[in-house]
Parts: structure tokens; sequence; C-alpha cells
């Protein structure tokens, strides 16, 4: 598993001239680092007497981002696991013409799989963001930083796995499929967008704010 | 060495209830997979007949990524040093006069310190964002979403590497070292932008012009 490797072995294996890890597991690991860091914004707000007000709402909030790290951190082994299925698909006798259809309709199958994993992280993104940007509100300011780290790392994860939606939606036949997932994943980064810039817009007023 | 850790046990850390590692660490791991996938979509290039006319050129840009690669990866684990010395120097004794002379003076040099480790993320994305234009443009065009990816989390870098500098700058006394930096991380931020953007038209041309 990917996720059981060291972070210096991940990079290697990232950097390596085989395509999978690639930018889909990184989108993945992008949201979990997003949800780390919300999470741990939440975890440096209860207990401390100054946030009391709001410690039941973290404690809350915690359990939610802790699932969905969680989520996020299954997914960046199943976006390899789905494009490796991809690549066996296309490694599919073709010989007869049977064995052409086989192919044909296994290559559609997992290349549709392929698809739903990385728009399962967009959604799940919109969720976090929703999260993050409590924890940037009312949460410990000395950490609204890394509330802004928090939800710039989900953008780059939704941003990131739309891009693998759209490459995969070439691959696909399907039209129906194709018409419907390229609405929503352009719903999907409007919706991202707009959480984003509304947390980022609280975090630069803690923390730029002192400079003038 | 938080490197060193597998990726489940760097977001169970990120996650607690310390505050290192934190958002300083995040934007240069951020930065880290983005010079690692450049590397990667370089890697999918070379060796390839239809890329034969710029694998000299591939050649050559693999190791700088992969410099900025190792880079960006010794500052995850420096970024949480730096953010532990402003910690210890704030833990200095303050009973004397002297004492609390000597504890000012080493929370502004540590303070100081924990600037500069993520204003050089910042001008080390920008070089690598110059790299992860060139595979965009001219590498492996299956590849092109990794390209992608690899900007928004450079990008996602040095904007989450902005917003620890400005957090810094905050604690710092130096007039004329806030003044000279603030400008600095602003023009940085303004140039790994239009960058990113660049890059991006790039990718996105590739990737969904198929829809149509």
């Amino acid at each position: 598993m990917l996720t059981e490797k060291t972070v210096v072995k991940f990079l290697d294996e990232l950097a390596s001239n085989s395509p999978a890890p690639g930018g889909g597991s990184v989108a993945a690991l992008a949201s979990a680092l997003g949800a780390a860091l919300t999470s741990m914004v939440a975890n440096l707000t209860i207990g401390k007497k100054k946030y009391l007000a709001v410690e039941a709402e973290m404690i809350s909030l915690r359990s939610k981002t802790e699932e969905l790290r969680k989520a996020f951190t299954v997914t960046i082994d199943q976006d390899t696991e789905a494009f490796n299925k991809v690549m066996e698909a296309f490694g599919l006798p073709k010989e007869t013409d049977d064995q052409k259809a086989l192919r044909s309709a296994a290559i559609q199958e997992a290349t549709k799989e392929a698809t739903l994993v990385p728009l399962r992280v967009m959604k799940l993104v919109v969720d976090a963001l929703a999260l993050t940007k409590v924890v940037a509100d009312k949460g410990n300011t000395n950490s609204a930083s890394d509330a802004g780290v928090a939800a710039l790392m989900l953008h780059a994860g939704a941003e990131g796995a739309a891009l693998n939606v759209y490459i995969n939606l070439n691959g696909i036949n399907d039209q129906e499929f194709v018409g419907w997932h390229t609405d929503e994943v352009a719903t999907l980064q409007r919706t991202c967008k707009m959480k984003t810039d509304e947390i980022l817009a609280i975090v630069n007023e803690k923390v730029i704010k002192k400079q003038s």
C-alpha cells in the first residue's frame, strides 16, 4: 500500500518512470493533508479557556474531519488501483472478435470507475471545506495560517481530481455518462473555488491585517 | 525525521493536537509532490520515439526537478525545526532583565529564521514552475493531467508558504526586515500565480478539448 510507504519513498515512486501513482493519488493525498490540518486546528482549539464557547462544536467537527481524512487516505491507493485496472484492461488479448469486444467493454468499465474515484474526492472536498471554514472562522487564531493551508490543499486536491475526471471522460463512449459528469465536475469546481475564496478571505484578515 | 514516517503516520502527526508539523511543512511537502510529478512526466517522455526531439531537454530538466524535489523534501523537516526553535525561545526564563533581553533576542532570531524557510520554498517554486511548464508543453501528452496536478501542488505550496511568511512577519520587530520581505512575498505570489495559470491553460487545452 502506498500509504504505508515513508514520505520519501512515496515521493520516489511518484517521480519514477511508472505512470502510477500519479496525479490522481496526489490529489487524494492533498485532500487528506487538508483534512488533517483542519483536525489539527480543531485540536488546538479544544481545551483552551479562550475558546470554551466553541468547544462542543469543535469536538463534533473533529469527528467529521477525521472521517474525511480516512476517506481521502483510502482513496490515495484506490486511485492508483483504478488506474492499474484500466492498464490491465488495455493489456487483454485482442486476437478474435470476441476478445476485442470483451477487451473494449473491460476498458470502458475500468475507465468509468477511474472517473468516479476522483469525482468522489471532489464531493468529499466540498464537505471538508465547509468544516475548514468553521475552524478558520471560530478556531484558535494562532492557527489561522494552518486553516488557510488546509483550504489551499483541499482546493488543489479538488482541481487535481477534476483534471483526472476530464482526462478519463475523454476515453468513455457512453455519452450520457460523459455529459452528466462533465456538468457535475464543472459545478463541483465552482463550488470548491467559492468556498476556498471565502476561507482565504477570513484567514487573510487574521494573518495579514497586522502588517498595516 | 518527518519524511521517514509513513504517509499515514505523517497524517496522524499532522492532525494531532501538536502545532508542529503544521501548514509550513505541508507547504514544503506539496511543493515536493509537484516537483516529483514534474520528474514523472519527464520520465514518461524520455525513451519514447514520439518525443525523441525533446529527449535531451527532458533529461537535463529531470536533473533539475530532482534537485528541487530534494530541496523541498529537506524543508519539510526544516520548517518544523524552525517552528520548534521559536517555541523553545518562548520557553526561555524571563525572571531577570538580562534573561528577558536574551529571551526577546532569541525569539526575534528564531522567528526570522522561521520566516526565511517558507520564503525559500516560494523562490524554489518559481524555478520548479518554469520546468513544469516545459513538461506540460512538450512532454508526453498522456501525462498532461499529471503536469497540471504538479502545477496545482506547486502553487498551493507557494501560497501555503506565503501564509507562513505573513504570520511570522507579524512577530518581528525589525521593520526593515518586515518591509523588505512583505514586498518580496507579494511579488513571489504574483509570479507563481501567473506561471501556474499559464501551465493550466496549456494543460486544459490538452485535457478538456476533446469534450466539445
